[in-house]
């Protein structure tokens, strides 16, 4: 798969706040190459770099910058798409796509629950993407769509993860303190967040609930058996750009003690490790010793974003352990997320090699 | 008690944060009036508005300013003292005072968990300066000590308070977003918290999970008893100037809805309330409903900042219910709590007569 | 005119962050009476507390809360009206209503800079009030529009005004440090102020270099002359909620010294002073002796928010003095400044006594 | 000179804000090499990682972390030594190595000011380095001291430099928005720049007003000659971490327009740029285009933080030009500036070649 010739893609959405981190994690990737970017109406036609509104800290690719902004319409000359697109028109479009033969890997929470839909961490499940050959003959799709997770789970599911593995799940507390990232641009107004904590997220809570649940499941036949551990989810938005800060208890079925849910962290490789997969984090879980750390200005851009970092394991009263794992929300949480996946669908041959 | 001529207090680290705001609560205050300053010998000889380094929203109180800073020694012309000592040194110094006849009312973590040492909550476990006359014979000291609950401590006690009386608590669950004004001045470096979130407090969780038992126990003949729940807590510094935002979960000993919880808590009434004390908010736990409040920017300075503001409550998947609890903690968590004690100790008539 | 009864007044744009601030200050007012709430079609029909996204600090006047909201038409059963519409749709409503004979004490920027247009600072230029016969005659208007400056502005004339008066001026230099509630709800997204500063506001600086010239010009006859001294202005958006501070360097006709124009602000008193008039402020500008001060966050509420705090004062090698000026820019800078306008014009008689 | 065996240097007061800095600058420099980290007495003895309180976003590169801190005194193996040092001691420990021999490369300001003390930014005045032999006459040194400027003052200096050259000076005038970086670490309390402005810092104006003349002054013969153009600064802090902004106006000798400023600083090359040295940027002052750039939290890192970032170039109404300027106050105002004069210090020859 890995030829001199890179894959064409296509990125949904390219103008907002996930499409951005597409384009830059894409502009230099090894096997991907951006070929078209797709926006709103109003874009189209023009430069991206005429329209786009660059909020990243790095400048504009430049080959990207002076690609022609095209409208989100199934005719992009590529057959992976990435999508950063707003809920409000992701479902349809993403359908419009799939149906015509995309390979639509998605960071909207549209899909995510479908029956037939995958819901992947490829460190994780990523056999989940078995479900895709029965997704396209049900409802008829030439492409597919692979969904990751909200950013709030997927940090939270990588880290859960190697634990249920090892010592299985009973019941996971989580509060969540997020980055304001996580909510686009404009996203979260000043007013609100400077100096201050909002103690709630519309919708977040469920997901992280439903969604770590699914990616934690079995794929059981042609429908998903989602984990039976029970989770507890408070969402807080804070003051922070980027990275999501959450504080975690669990209960297993296997007594473990922090020692050896830190071993057990340290150890944790996944297919996307095994398969050397080019987005994936030499080591998916990161474990720091400092007592004040994790922070998300100081380390959520240390190891590519990609890693969940982990930090305070310590035992719970209540539950049997206790930490706080950090990660990168725009990142691990959304494009680095997506990316992954489809370098797991092109590595196992899923995508038509012809397509390529 | 509430003659016309008010009882004379003094307040022990008068320059400090805590210091601060006892002299803004204090000096309109219907009993009390601020006769006595002390401090560091550094500011010591010195008017109040010459070295105090006033960091509060509203201006120095005029009579107050002009007082002379003394000493913190037990030659000072009033039997209450506040204590807004920093811990290196409110050990030795309140024991003193409190040797040499004084009530000391204090903030300081020394002194909290000692077995004679009332821990208290105004309308919560006001029975427990009940203790004082046994403290004061077994020690051989005039005067006495009444401490008030670390600042986290205070807010979750004052919430979960009632849901103990009526349901009977098994297990809490609690997550913390502090505010910086917790950490004194100069406190918290803004290098370590703008734009970020420090997943840690140096024994902030011990004294939330310890603290809060010994309120909700109970004074048994010459001993407290603590209750019996257990507690854990996990404590994080954000980047907000006042208030302290708590993620609770509780398990009870006889079932209560979320419904039945918002109805005890707007019944609840402590012996604070029914003696009508000067600094006692009319209702000890306001219920917001509206999804994302309280907040602390906007609802911090609400009700005095002497009630626990608590919103979002519902069921918890783990626990039985779940909720945010907002509150002030220089005013709840600290001055004001210690204020609210000395109003009981003097109502009670525990403070001999001929000395006010 | 202050009789027992007050004056019924209207708010346009209510439900905006101006609104609420013209709501609070006017809950209490001694001679205005809130009795009509207007905004956008959506909110109309509807109590004003289920559709304002309260963002205050202090919770809904209870009466005001049950005013029924209506639209922005001119049959409301007030003839005065406070404007805090958006300068989308201030233009036409304000001429709408002022035709109608209403009073329209306007904070929008449309009008402001009409040739018969008043723009009033209550202690500087009251005596511009005088155009409005003209206005009414001209435009066959039974009402009047009177405007107040632009946030910014009014923080700069109120402080260099005193000055123009005793010294003249020749040029002044103004940087602003701005906060975010001057754009308003939803305002400035979080995104771009969190850690950072934007060096640049939309049409800002245009705003502060002309608003200060007609300020401080003459009403000539039936047309405003601008005072001749260069204004230089650039504006910052920084992570302040309330309060612009200003660091201004002013050259002078007569040579001042700094203690010379310390001594002109804090015998400054304009008209509004001179009349008592509720809203004005004791002392319209307030200079402060700390090195460090004033400073957003501690001092922007004092003195009711109606004075300009001013520090620093000090010689400046290319101008003549430099300081630092701070103004509550939702008070004096908005909702304060209107209010203070419109009891000018009622206590000047303006306002025919008849309709009150 | 650039052999393939590095330059032994040493970093004097290694463990703060600047120590950590230059400890990141320097681990991958291509001529200098980190043989030597001293700290202060409590420190010294012990692994450099075990010590530091590491408050970077990078980790402590690998081989530095390993190195025993030594204490501060002239027995240190290099003959070139960086010097971080707190003001409180640098004055006289960069003297003790001087006279010991050793080529201080200082970012403290107690040595700038001196007669005899080059003030350099390499790109301006790398000429007054001659001044050196004649430093180590006089005083008997063997080594010699070369400082760099504060950091406001190196951006100020980096942007009005080629200006002077083209056009001359006559008057220039700034208003600073610092970041808290600038202080160090504790530095700021949290406390006095959350959601607030400063608007002093002690001491920063005058060394902005002085330190620029002498930079943009004349070495002549014996004695630095300062440049003629008057200098006003008013320094603010405010709540960004790195990147300080600073709002300039500027009045030229021979009248310039905005377009042909924009020109100046598009051409302007200096020795750094012609010696290529490794961390001249390639173009010192970048100009934007954009209305509302350049902003420190999304800028300050491009250019690997040694250009100065200029934007909104305009005509003023009261001096010739205005602009903003951003400039990375740790990198270009303190440790890559201390670093590129070393590297012309060398590359001029003036390092005696058999210490190297």
């Amino acid at each position: 798969m890995k030829t001199v010739s890179r894959i064409p893609v296509g990125i949904l959405g390219a103008t907002g706040a996930v499409g951005q981190k597409f384009v830059l994690l894409l502009s230099s990737h090894p096997w991907f190459e951006v070929r078209e970017l797709a926006a709103s109406e109003r874009s189209s036609g023009n430069l991206y770099r005429e329209v786009v509104n660059w909020k990243q800290t790095t400048p504009i690719p430049e080959a990207i910058g002076d690609l022609v902004v095209k409208e989100c319409r199934p005719d992009l000359d590529c057959k992976i798409v990435f999508s950063g697109l707003d809920a409000s028109v992701a479902g349809e479009l993403e359908t419009d796509f799939a149906s015509a033969g995309y390979w639509v890997f998605s960071n909207a929470k549209n899909h995510r629950m479908g029956p037939d839909i995958p819901l992947v961490i490829a460190e994780l499940n990523s056999e989940h993407l078995d479900i895709s050959p029965q997704q396209q003959k049900s409802r008829g799709w030439d492409g597919a769509i692979v969904t990751n997770a909200n950013c709030s789970a997927a940090v939270l599911a990588l880290s859960i993860g190697p634990l249920h593995k090892s010592f299985g799940l009973k019941a996971v507390d989580v509060v969540t303190l997020q980055a304001i990232s996580g909510a686009g641009y404009p996203g979260v107004p000043s007013w609100d967040i400077l100096g201050n904590v909002v103690p709630f997220i519309s919708g977040e809570e469920e997901k992280i609930e439903s969604e770590t649940q699914k990616i934690l499941g079995q794929l059981d036949g042609d429908r998903f058996r989602p984990a039976d551990f029970a989770v507890s989810a408070h969402a807080n938005r804070v003051a922070v750009v980027e990275g999501h800060v959450e504080c975690v208890s669990v209960r297993f079925t296997n007594k473990a003690s922090p020692e050896e849910a830190i071993q057990c962290w340290q150890e944790f490789r996944g297919p996307a490790q095994e398969l050397n997969l080019p987005t994936a984090p030499k080591q998916p879980v990161v474990v720091f010793s400092e007592p004040d750390r994790p922070q998300p200005r100081l380390d959520v851009n240390k190891f590519g974003g990609m890693s969940a970092l982990v930090g305070r394991v310590r035992p719970c009263p209540l539950f049997d352990i206790k930490y706080v794992v950090l990660g990168h929300n725009t990142i691990r949480g959304a494009a680095g997320a997506s990316i992954l996946n489809a370098e797991m669908v092109v590595e196992k041959g899923m995508f038509p090699a012809g397509q390529a």
